[in-house]
């Protein structure tokens, strides 16, 4: 095998320097040159999938943790097995790198009806497909494939969003110059006298504002703006809430975190705090039908400090562009100046009513959820299912330092099994826990094989409610075609990962569910699998309401479809 | 619920109409008003399965035996999953229809941050990169849409190539009139005056020609003129080979079959036969790298009759627009009337050599397919994965009336799972065999369960050779990225059919594997899965030969990639 530094070694050695220590993948013949080339130095480990669309779930949740994620797929087959992955990690803001191996230029030029081709000799057919969900493409050739490598990546990191590299099969090994300087990152676009502007305003509507409010989403966590976020919330002691989608980005055991927003669906004591503040700070939210309650937000765009990525506004007037951390530390300046603000009465979620009366009952969408809750502890990495699972858990604070993971805008069923390997594998000291439905789970159940291959120690809750709960919410409650394949879910990971020791039970009650969940948390280092079983129609309130307003919606013209600007108007 | 007749019933009597009895997919919000038809009349039935892709490759192995098939999937997500599967019906000349439930035209119209979409507000994306891959689409509207539809279909019918209808949610139950008559099917396109002249020259080259030998490959049978194919052969008793993927279109027990032809990599008789005859017709062949051994045939154009779906050539004259049938018509009619072809001696490929001494060693590839193809049976349907299984199978020759499905252009490791599940829905009265790789079973593994739910009593052989061996052959023999997650295959049909009876069984020689086989074949109404275990690094010999020249070609450009043109010429 040759040592010359190759085109292939670039490449790593650029997704190394972002961050990168794995590469999720399945191979194929275009692919093994590259491959060769990776885990050669121990630096950045090959982890093979089961399958190219697990593979891609499992970089997007590395990069989640990582901020940055590298999926290896070949032509055709595989990079559009992997494709819905991709656009996921571009609605969700996710920095993904995904490399394709393909054939050779010279089977290319040739126009060969070639395996993994649509066989009418255009090869530029998936690149094409790929340009509509990502941020950066390139094909490389010899001329400037370490110029377009930087370009594509580059532009992933400031945008964070997906990027696409094509490698053809002959350049692998093509010999190039070793990276002289790190990746030159885009400068920081804040403009100084934008912000300048920004600032004035913002101080002059915060001033004297009797109270503030601020509600964040998860955009917050993709800009690399949490430290940011937390020394305005503390320096102002500013009542706050997320969205569902944003719950990683604070504190919830913080004593001025309010609960979660979700527009009409909140507790009304939320939904006052947000709505009825003097002033409110925005950070970094978008919302999406499925987490503001179908656009029933009300925001008065007057009293409205609103911080997005790459530019804000303050009671309309637009500033920009101003990256989302020099924002917050201006609006931080305001409250280290101000008065602090007056204490109110705040209103705080529910704690954790434990009715033991009830421990032997049949478990309910209730109960699983306040008997999950209660088992998590701080550190713990969380990833819920947009399902039940998400939902559910929407009524329960976290723990302090919870990393919590979701997918409430792309909301592809089976995302999470997957991606809660490759988040795993980002946050090794951790502990995992999945939580997911059992219609949800068949999707991408053959990951499971790869996290105990991998030797990851999952906690696995499977909610067995016997279908797509989260659709029969929405229409057809009682239609067979909500229902699906019944598992013997205790079975599998002792099927998927012969030879490895696991541990599964079953729990129809709280008691039983408890106890696993004890269990399953004890038994550190091998994975464990609890099927969680609840009756097929209960469904979380917060959900129901969802599923209602879907319902309609899909249904218009005479369900009229709220957007987002009538809802903030 | 309204009885009248809408849209999505005029949609669902189209495809009944073409022949239609199932549509596979998985149930989306945007899909649910769509769904609640389906099966209402029972005509119709609605098959779930565990993920897109299984669906999208159910519905092509559907389709592959029907002429037509229905995947019906989600906005975004659900149609994305699956996509890799429409790409290969394209490949593979397959006619299915993929109709995608999509937000409401008010969501779209007021560009919405919904779920399953990007948060752009553009909701063209995801028809933009279908229609790379399909040969018509349609967003359907209220003013069009059944023409619409009968566009999409008749294209889809002559095309015999996928097809793509988006059906916004609040347009499934929009009343529409039944259609009054059968859908106007494209009009025969071939040319009469072309004809003659085909006949013509066709008749000067074979009239006094001492030997004729014919090729065949599977576009005989999507252009659905088997029976037109079969006539010519007996007319003229002519001598016949196919290519690997066209094996279901002829009778691989007739007197005059060769066997499959590989071009260098053939058996010397049928290359001798095929390349050496004075004429030689090719029907429906497409030649590809892994069917061609690279490229590696060698036919000498000036005594090439060349008979392609819609246009045919004598000596590289071209005549068209001709029917693939009209054309096998008119070689017919030659045939009726010269002077029978001279006896040669026929090369037959090997029969089935049973060797008792050997049936308690281990278990070898060339042991393995020796074994399986002595237990198929007249009437099977049979579907080997493009890898060890395809290939190894390719030295047997296969009983009568057997129904052979492959992909070896398209080539995405693990197809044929889901595709049998399809196939097999489509041709209920022939007994399914399924021949899978570990590494590849592992990527759709999930349907073995809707297999089971949808009490299909395939006979499922899973060759364990600890993973991709076809990888294996091509490059990275020994190299970690080879292997695969260790499975307990004999647990899976019980995990994944709960309270279903199923038959599982390890075979480690070919005594143990003839045994479960005959057990298999007894249980005549449940599922069974023989595991058969053989080394890693054992490869049937064309594999091995494959695998070396796509290895070389890959790493061109020094490896120099031979065109079909420079094969040909």
């Amino acid at each position: 095998m040759s040592k010359a530094f190759t085109l292939t070694d670039y490449l790593l050695e650029r997704l190394r320097e972002l961050g990168a220590d794995r590469v999720f993948g399945v191979p194929g013949d275009f692919t093994l040159a590259m491959l060769d080339h990776i885990g050669r130095d121990g630096r950045l480990q090959w982890v093979g999938c089961a399958n190219e669309l697990g593979a891609g779930y499992a970089a997007d949740g590395y990069a989640r943790v990582r901020g940055i994620g590298v999926l290896c797929t070949t032509f055709g087959v595989g990079e559009l097995s992997a494709i819905n992955a991709i656009a996921g990690s571009f609605a969700e803001y996710v920095p993904v790198v995904h490399v394709v191996g393909a054939p050779s230029r010279a089977v290319q030029a040739a126009r060969n009806c070639t395996h993994h081709s649509l066989g009418t000799g255009d090869f530029g057919v998936f690149e094409r497909m790929a340009h509509e969900v990502v941020c950066a493409h390139a094909t490389l050739d010899e001329h400037d494939a370490c110029a377009e490598i930087d370009r594509v990546l580059r532009t992933v990191m400031s945008q964070r969003r997906p990027g696409y590299i094509v490698m053809p099969s002959d350049l692998a090994d093509l010999p190039v110059r070793a990276p002289e300087a790190p990746l030159a990152r885009s400068s920081d676009t804040t403009d100084p006298d934008a912000l300048r502007q920004f600032s004035r305003d913002a101080r002059a509507l915060l001033q004297h504002a009797s109270s503030v409010s601020l509600l964040a989403d998860v955009l917050v966590q993709r800009m690399g703006a949490e430290p940011n976020l937390h020394s305005l919330i503390d320096a102002g002691d500013i009542p706050h809430a997320t969205l569902l989608s944003g719950r990683r980005v604070v504190n919830e055991e913080h004593p001025a975190y309010l609960g979660t927003y979700n527009g009409a669906a909140s507790e009304p004591a939320v939904r006052a705090a947000i709505e009825e503040a003097e002033v409110l700070i925005k950070a970094g939210v978008r919302f999406t039908d499925l987490t503001s309650g179908f656009f029933s937000q009300h925001l008065a765009i007057d009293r409205l400090i609103d911080i997005g990525p790459h530019a804000s506004s303050v009671a309309g007037r637009q500033y920009g562009p101003i990256e989302l951390a020099d924002a917050l530390d201006a609006l931080h300046a305001v409250f280290v100046d101000r008065a602090p603000l007056p204490r109110t009465e705040r209103h705080r979620v529910a704690g954790h009513r434990h009715d033991e009366a009830h421990a032997s009952a049949a478990l309910s969408q209730s109960t699983l959820w306040q008997t999950v809750s209660e088992a998590l502890r701080p550190g713990d990495l969380l990833i819920a299912e947009q399902g039940t699972s998400f939902y559910g858990l929407g009524a329960h604070r976290l723990p302090d330092d919870v990393l919590f993971i979701g997918q409430p805008l792309w909301a592809s069923i089976g995302y999470t099994l997957p991606a809660l390997l490759g988040a795993s594998l980002a946050a090794p000291r951790r502990r995992p826990v999945l939580l997911i439905g059992d219609g949800s789970a068949q999707l991408t159940i053959a990951e499971l094989g790869t996290m105990i291959r991998q030797h990851v120690n999952a906690i696995i809750v499977v909610v067995n409610n016997d279908g797509y709960t989260v659709e029969r919410a929405i229409h057809g409650a009682d239609a067979a075609y909500n229902d699906i394949a019944r598992w013997d879910w205790t079975a599998l990971p002792a099927a998927l990962g012969k030879g490895r020791s696991s541990y599964s039970a079953c729990a129809s009650t709280p008691a039983e569910l408890r106890e696993a969940l004890a269990c399953a948390r004890a038994s550190g280092d091998r994975l464990s699998l609890i099927e969680a079983v609840v009756p097929g129609m209960d469904v979380p309130p917060l959900l129901r309401e969802l599923g209602k307003a879907a319902g309609a919606v899909n249904e218009g013209p005479a369900g009229h479809a709220p957007t987002e600007a009538e809802a903030a108007g």
